[in-house]
């Protein structure tokens, strides 16, 4: 759920008087992203989304994060296209926040994917990392194994509170990933969270992507293996080997892997799988509950963790197949 | 916050079908009503408000509301209307929940209403009163004094957890008001929750009414009472002789009110307190807390109850200035 800051008409309408985006019809808050406030906006010239960023976005980190999308846009890749003020500035202020005007994008997000669109979303992330190669800003990932050793020692003592072993397991996991954590694969600019709810589909075609707001440079493989258990995996956590081929094939349709990447596969999976676990055990072990709260689960990617600890070969997940 | 119950796509096409609205380009839920999960739907023919009533409103209470918008709509009032199903029905079903498409209103809400706003109100609200005389569906108020005597019994041993003193002023304060309820007042379709959040304006104009899932038939003054609740209070719970003035103009400028309406008035402006009251208390004791959870504060209505208690006559709100 989002929506965390109400605005005025009076103040949206001096905001908007800063663009060149026509007269404002209606706005309404909408239940997107977890981290922003979201508004959907009808103007004379057309639909936009504006975004407030509330403080768990760090606002040095915002030029990296619209430059992204502007480079992107421009490169061709579908995605929300930043507004420039009048002034030329991307990012204006509004109800004390810094704030974004973005156009909007039609299409939807799959609740359940099928291999058709995992292959689609495969192409579309080797696109997006070919079109970000000459961005030229940069941003290190706060979520690479330094930053989950970080979110470990926060959530170790109370691991055992939502599962019996889970500090155990966790520990000898991360021990295991960090110590072979790979440096010298191809890097870029990565997604980092390109999950079902961040595509757009339209007719059965992919129409874009959004929500840019983990975007950093690591390893471009790794972004890979979130797509892998992102996509990949049923509701109870069976691996899906059809998906999993259709979107190693769509990304080396556009760009093959080399042999040093398809190798870390499985280790950057288990990577990735830890990731999301401790960040959803943090929020699990630290965020109030409440009636409108929809925690998510950790055990999930500690079931993902277990997959992929097994694999030894990134044929497992379907290379060659599709 | 609203947005309870998430839909795909593939069952919001196959919903859409049943439709002559033609193809959908995206779907988002939107923050608005707290009743009913509700989205905003963009389809090569327009944007429409999908609405899926969960199950705090009665079912059997639809064709009343639905049919009630439809016919306002064909009056000239400007409210959303609901789209005719190909078969010619107004209801649907979508994710195991009654559900109706209506149109897209633009406008917005005015979060600090001026008088011009309360003026244009007042006016919409008589016309709406004399659009739907003839409109031959009735429902019975379920926030009418029977209703409030019901929620004060579910409350009353606990309202001293709010406030001390609670219980015996609202006990006092319920007898006089009930006591002395007239029935004998020109009556017919009031809309019974007309807020800011219910009115949109479009450039300083009313635009629309909107959200009739509390309309039923009672005295109509009433309603008036309500609006001046809703209107007229400042922050602080203040009294906006201004702005109850320009209501009250606005509406008797379509409908002039009666001797016995507007002599009731003060005892009709304490039963809609203390109406708003009850049903606040009664969440406020019966919803858990979360953190995005915002229940309302009781003893904002408690200082309204208070308010209209010491008024000796409707003169006292503005009536004959404006």
């Amino acid at each position: 759920m989002a929506v965390y800051t109400d605005i005025s008409e009076e103040e949206l309408v001096a905001f908007l008087g800063e663009y060149s985006v026509g007269n404002l019809l209606s706005y309404k808050g909408i239940a997107e992203g977890t981290e922003n406030s979201n508004y959907l906006l009808h103007t004379t010239q057309g639909a936009y989304i504006l975004t407030l960023y509330e403080r768990r976005v760090e606002k040095a980190d915002l030029p990296f994060f619209l430059g992204l999308m502007q480079h992107l846009s421009r490169k061709g890749i579908s995605c929300p296209l930043p507004v420039q003020r009048k002034d030329g500035e991307l990012i204006g202020h509004l109800a004390g926040r810094p704030a974004a005007l973005i156009t909007f994008l039609e299409g939807n997000w799959m609740r359940s994917p099928t291999a058709a669109h995992c292959r689609q979303v495969g192409k579309a992330l080797a696109e997006m990392h070919l079109a970000a190669a000459d961005f030229t800003l940069t941003r290190p990932n706060a979520l690479a194994p330094e930053g989950w050793l970080k979110l470990w020692s926060a959530c170790r003592d109370r691991a055992d509170q939502v599962m019996v072993g889970l500090a155990e397991e966790t520990s000898r996991d991360l021990d295991e990933i960090v110590g072979q954590w790979p440096t010298d694969l191809p890097s870029g600019v990565i997604h980092a969270d390109l999950f079902p709810d961040n595509v757009f589909f339209l007719n059965g075609k992919l129409s874009g992507l959004i929500d840019f707001y983990f975007a950093c440079n690591d390893l471009l493989a790794y972004d890979i293996a979130t797509c892998l258990n992102a996509w990949c995996f049923e509701k109870d956590i069976s691996f899906n080997l059809t998906k999993g081929a259709a979107l190693l094939a769509g990304y080396q349709s556009v760009r093959p892997l080399g042999p040093a990447e398809l190798e870390a596969l499985p280790l950057l999976a288990r990577g990735s799988a830890v990731r999301f676990m401790l960040t959803r055990l943090y929020d699990w072990l630290t965020i109030p509950d409440g009636p409108l709260v929809k925690k998510r689960d950790p055990l999930e990617y500690l079931r993902r963790m277990r997959f992929h600890r097994q694999i030894r070969s990134a044929n497992e997940y379907g290379v060659g197949i599709g």
